[in-house]
């Protein structure tokens, strides 16, 4: 089983293809439970889930972390695939590694379950079998078979299976993430230059003589000055790799599109591009993320050779899951099973509760931006022409005198046209920031749930290591072993957990400080504008 | 006929009462046509009807120059008198004389059906005949009477009937009513001291050992800075008597309020007082109102002997409805009717286009008060709990140095919440004195069609006369009288309709610049008040 659990992750294997078929239908409409609650964010196609519901799986395809389910109502929508565990049957049928090596067998001969993700087939075109000439085979399983891998990860327990590290055999030398103890308790070590990168210069490409298209970003981290270019495809590859290597401690937020109609339209294709600058700003600024090797390869690789290579390299990573535990060396003293509890316990109590708060501000922000775009200017021009007709009815009057009202009165309900205008693009000045950072800390907190869990887990484990020393599967060594490493993962979380924190304060700092500022400034201007308009009149 | 018309003003005799109370019931459940179209105000019990329609009258009492009707889809609602035309069969079936002698005494038999207006009948307590100590006999009588010669005004021909003026008798020496020529056109004479009060002070009264209770208001003229106190019910009595005199030249306002439940509410009597103060300046404002012996003697009556002997004398008036033009001498060259014509035409447009500009400018403000005092503040106040919410949060989070943030966002939480409470109190500032004045004007403009139609069909009237001449009707020399005295209707007209456009001026520069002010300054303190919570926030 635990032997299963590890092979999963590197191997390929040729399969029979009929075979393969059957296992991708059966997974395609499998069933699957609901791990955590989920709230659906309105105006995004999402879907509301509750904790031990069982929903079926309609497309696993969508991409970014979001899977497309229907619940027993029939009501469908998009749900983060981390929320949700398949059904034991459908997997159970087959032993692990193999169903998970027939998957992804499976995808890699389908090239158009990977393309339909960020091409346009034009003209009903499909590509079939091996005439895809980008990222060869493996590029084209990546999608389908990561997605596969990290429903996987939930799919054997309740949560995601911590023994895997807990009763690993010690790692020859290897890389070490140290973890330190700063001032605010435990904290990863932070690079002296943090990275940055930008994204910029999205531009139409397209290849099989323009029968596919796509969008390519270019991406300059500050390390190099020197832009690669990457396709969403590549971005979801490289959050697939992030999530099943570093998803066991670092929350991985899901990107943050899952739009796939309207994909060339400029407005979309900017916010798409400012999605991705917040994703992988977010990416930079993780001191472990930041640093590991597949994503500093997806910035700095320098041709499609280095590109396939790379790519195979990252995908045969034993190294992911809980095993990232084994990396962690904490320069603090062993921690007892009943704080680690406590701690994580207090971890999940917050997340919940931040979860909860996010949820009520984006509800509210949303219902405001929808007033703010629609009812609300349309009710200032509205006044505003009132105004104005008003002043054309006074103007017909033929008495003399009217002159300085009804031009006053003009300029007063021009004046309240211009308001609807402000009070139309101001959502996007301001309100836009808080949305969008409320939104990406949703996507953290979300990927938060399953770390916690795993901790929950580990400690139930250590917990039960006494029975298993009597029983005779472990010995005493193993069983002290075991308590070290649920340490070692509560520092880990710890150190997450601070990371997380400094970023909220520093975040919602300067989110906050964003709002304000624009929110005053809109206020002035109108201001402004209203006292422009009172000196067209006469004093009284 | 024209004796009929002339008669009626002044009559008063008993009658056998069972033929008085089958006239009641007719007249109660009597159908009426409209005369012009009516567009109701949303919120306002009011009812729009078209011109042309017939309508069930199914209560006159309402007071206030406004009537409850019902149209043929059942729907109800309130239609200002000036509005309907009793419909012929049902009034012509009596003499015009006979029918309003009748129904004058049926209200005076009837003492409950005045005091409904403005008391309250405590416990189910009914008082009957003739046990009502205030006013007397012609004091009960005068609302149902009044009402019902205001809706007889129109119910002899479509619009108001100009041939009681046109070929009236010279009248001897009596008061007269100037108009001059002025920089404008035909003005009226201003005194040279202009007439104000002060309503104030609305206390409530009882009679009948407490069984009936009142407010009483204090009106104070500036002439003789002299209180005297009244009840709604002698408003109602003085609008009537002013729609009855002037109503034929000067567009009388509806008394501004018809609400009958809810009397003795603080916030109510209060609202009722600030409109009857409205009410009253506008009619201090007019020379030829504010100067009559009716009006003078309102605001300065001395005991209840004279008020009782003042009213009498007041309802026995005989220079009411269109004779009022026989005041009426303007020192210009006569018009001829073809200039007449024009000119009404001119107006009649005019005041359909300001009716039609008020009324989307009340929709408008109707709408955007609503929401002001509804979901908007709401929504600022959901805003400004979340993020106090989040501030509780993270301040649970226990991370070091938490403090600036979650105490700035405490206030920014604050600052919203505040907002809320600005936007929801903002209307009565602004919008509410921006809407009252426009619902005066609209009362005010709804009582000029009458006048404008009266104008017309004496136009066609002189039109006429040649032929009346030929058929030995009238002679050479009454036709020349006809023409003359048409010409002062006109020059009336202008003159009222100068005096309301330089009033209107003066008017709307008053309140848009109040509105834009208190607008301005909402603003202004909005924009202070984020960039206090701004500052809150640590500087980046």
């Amino acid at each position: 089983m635990l032997c299963n659990l590890i092979v999963w992750c590197g191997r390929r294997a040729k399969q029979d293809e009929s075979l393969v078929k059957r296992i991708k239908v059966l997974l395609i409409m499998a069933k699957a439970q609901v791990l955590y609650d989920f709230t659906a964010e309105p105006g995004n196609k999402e879907l509301s889930v509750r904790e031990g519901e069982t929903i079926t799986l309609l497309d696993q395809t969508v991409g970014g972390g979001w899977i497309q389910v229907q619940n027993s109502s029939g009501q469908s929508g998009l749900v983060p695939e981390g929320y949700l565990q398949v059904v034991g049957d459908i997997i159970d049928s087959w032993s692990g590694a193999e169903a998970f090596t027939h998957t992804q067998q499976a995808a890699q001969d389908d090239g158009e379950w990977d393309d339909e993700w960020d091409q346009q087939s034009e003209g009903g075109y499909h590509v079939d079998g091996n005439g895809e000439e980008e990222g060869g085979a493996s590029d084209r399983s990546t999608h389908t078979s990561s997605m596969k891998i990290s429903l996987n990860k939930f799919s054997f327990a309740k949560g995601p299976s911590p023994e895997v590290f807990l009763l690993a055999q010690p790692l020859a030398n290897r890389e070490r993430l140290p973890v330190y103890m700063g001032e605010v308790g435990p904290v990863w070590l932070y690079p002296a230059t943090p990275l940055h990168c930008v994204v910029a210069d999205p531009k139409k490409e397209s290849k099989l003589y323009g029968l596919k298209s796509f969008i390519e970003y270019q991406i300059t981290p500050t390390t190099t000055s020197r832009p690669v270019n990457h396709r969403y495809k590549h971005f979801d590859w490289l959050y697939e790799r992030l999530l099943e290597k570093f998803g066991s401690m670092v929350p991985i937020p899901p990107l943050p599109d899952k739009q796939v109609t309207g994909r060339f339209a400029d407005d979309f294709i900017r916010m798409r591009m400012e999605q991705l600058q917040v994703w992988m700003t977010r990416m930079c600024r993780h001191p472990v993320v930041s640093l590991s090797d597949v994503f500093q390869f997806f910035l700095t690789y320098r041709d499609e050779k280095e590109w396939k290579a790379g790519k195979r390299k990252a995908e045969r990573d034993e190294m992911v899951g809980p095993m990232i535990f084994s990396l962690i060396e904490p320069a603090a003293p062993e921690l007892e099973p009943g704080d680690v509890e406590h701690i994580c316990e207090q971890y999940s109590h917050f997340t919940k509760a931040m979860e909860d708060g996010i949820r009520e501000l984006l509800n509210v922000g949303h219902t405001h931006w929808k007033r703010c775009t629609g009812p609300l200017p349309k009710e200032y021009q509205r006044i505003g022409r009132a105004f104005q007709t008003l002043s054309t009815v006074f103007s017909s009057s033929r008495y003399p005198g009217e002159d300085t009202l009804t031009d006053a009165m003009i300029a007063a309900g021009q004046t309240y046209e211009e308001i609807a205008q402000m009070v139309t693009q101001q959502p996007q000045k301001d309100l836009h920031f808080l949305m969008e950072t409320n939104s990406e800390y949703r996507g953290l907190l979300g990927a938060l749930p399953p770390i916690t869990a795993l901790h929950k887990a580990a400690g139930e484990k250590v917990k039960e290591a006494e029975r298993l020393v009597c029983a005779g599967k472990i010995n005493h060594t193993e069983k002290l072993s075991m308590k070290q490493r649920l340490s070692s993962m509560s520092y880990t979380l710890q150190a997450e957990m601070n990371h997380f924190h400094s970023n909220r304060i520093y975040d919602y700092n300067r989110v906050m400080q964003l709002y304000l500022q624009e929110q005053a400034d809109f206020y002035q201007q109108i201001a402004d504008k209203l006292r422009g308009a009172l000196r067209q009149f006469t004093t009284l």
